[in-house]
């Protein structure tokens, strides 16, 4: 990795991370037992690739101001999911980036609130980032609206629910796709999109940037399932061969290993192509692609 | 009840029922399972009391658009907060509105999405209730705020928490009011906020409606603990007695039927006088605080 734009990730993660850490000093109080769960699900060792993205994509349109608050917006929802997604009902996970699941660590009553008021957070945090950035009525309806999409209904909910659905019995290649898109590319899309919007793109190369975010987000969820099948959950922070156990069909499982990782190369080079055809050539933005790419946890 | 406000809120209640019917029609497709665990709850037999709040609060701050959309916006928010309240994890309720709740009809991992993205469909319809009415970025902005701030962190879902924790032992009153202001108030505040920002009510109007709000928030709590112990199942179209075998603390077991009673009294007393000397003469208004003194279900 070029040492400038490893530097500049480094400075934005740290950034992230503390916005992080502070959402629930700020603000509205909560019962201390939903604040500690939700700082402990905002502060779990994570690699903010959302957030990442949401500043990569910012400062690649072009944006000068302080879009951090945004980002632990995509952040926070992204931990939500992990909580919810944790759940006895859903995948009743116990690991969770190398510590005892929100759930373990709380208790299942107040993992569901806290998840809850994170998706609430989510949305506060994303409208005051506005408010700091100075963005007009109508960017900030649709960050707000793009935001709870890719977390609500046809977004990562749903695609997690689908994914449940699916244990125990195999599903065609195309309903696999349909699923990982809505269960993970729906947040990376977003991430991009979100930046692109807050920095005032043009309506073309919001477009480029959704668009590419969503190969990335499909490559990355394919990523995913080849080290749930050959990485250990050491390196994972959590538990390996979930999925197998689970009978869950994966890329894996629908085309092997190799056929996956083609796979998933295939649609990084088409994200990078996007991205290089709409003139992005920011150097965050192509660096988060590659690490998608290359990713081994 | 004056005959010509009771045919205007049969209708308004009848204009909420449609919008809550058309959230799932409208907008981004849903996983059919979620689609459907979300109509149903959001279809239930309902009072709509907060939604009626919010056109009632609208009209008499002013108000001559339609905000059926925000106050579908509350009836969202309040319908998702019953669905997980009524999960194995929170009361573990298996009867609600007369018919059985969503996790026992859809199961828990479905009732907990649903829950999840009816907090997000909220939002969304919020924000589209905001355009209609031609609202400014500003007022945009207060109205998903006290939205969410009712739903999130430290309204609904932190009360039903407290609650939770409260059960199995005596809490002093204060704690038990603190609990129910979250719970009930919150929501039922935020109801009057809603319609009276959206009307585009004056800081000092806003204020005496939303007071008035948190009083007869309050008083409806009160009530229900009344009716918990008092009314038959058939009646609540809930388990009766539910609080008392759970061991919660209510205002009845602190401090008995009769004094619990006059305690709403009181409380719905001092709306009417703040409605009253904020000028606001309105029917609607003044006639659900009236219903929620005298509430039988």
């Amino acid at each position: 990795m070029n040492e400038a734009t490893e530097v500049t990730l480094a400075q934005w993660r740290a950034r992230i991370d503390g916005a992080l850490a502070r959402v629930t000093a700020n603000g509205a109080p909560l019962p201390e037992k939903v604040r500690d769960a939700v700082h402990y699900s905002l502060t779990g060792e994570g690699k903010r690739l959302r957030g990442l993205l949401v500043l990569a994509a910012y400062e690649a349109l072009g944006g000068k101001g302080n879009a951090v608050g945004l980002a632990a917006a995509v952040e926070i929802v992204h931990a939500y999911s992990l909580v919810h997604d944790d759940l006895p009902c859903m995948d009743n996970d116990h690991i969770r980036r190398g510590r005892p699941t929100t759930h373990r660590a709380f208790g299942v009553a107040t993992a569901t609130v806290a998840g809850v008021a994170m998706v609430a957070l989510a949305v506060t945090q994303a409208v005051q980032a506005a408010e700091t950035l100075g963005l007009s009525a109508d960017v900030t309806k649709r960050l707000v609206s793009v935001l709870m999409q890719s977390s609500g209904a046809t977004g990562m909910v749903g695609g997690q629910l689908m994914d449940l659905m699916s244990e125990g019995r195999e599903i065609p290649v195309k309903q696999l796709e349909a699923i990982h898109r809505a269960k993970t590319g729906a947040l990376i899309a977003a991430s991009v999109t979100l930046g692109g919007l807050a920095a005032g793109g043009s309506a073309a190369a919001v477009d480029a940037l959704a668009k590419a975010g969503e190969s990335l987000g499909l490559a990355f969820q394919i990523a995913d399932d080849v080290l749930d099948a050959t990485a250990s959950s050491e390196a994972l922070g959590k538990s390996a061969g979930a999925d197998a156990k689970l009978e869950k069909s994966t890329y894996v499982s629908t085309m092997g290993v190799q056929a996956a990782k083609a796979h998933g190369e295939a649609l990084v080079a088409d994200a990078m192509q996007r991205l290089q055809a709409a003139g992005l050539k920011n150097g965050p933005l192509l660096e988060l692609a590659r690490f998608v790419a290359a990713r081994r946890s």
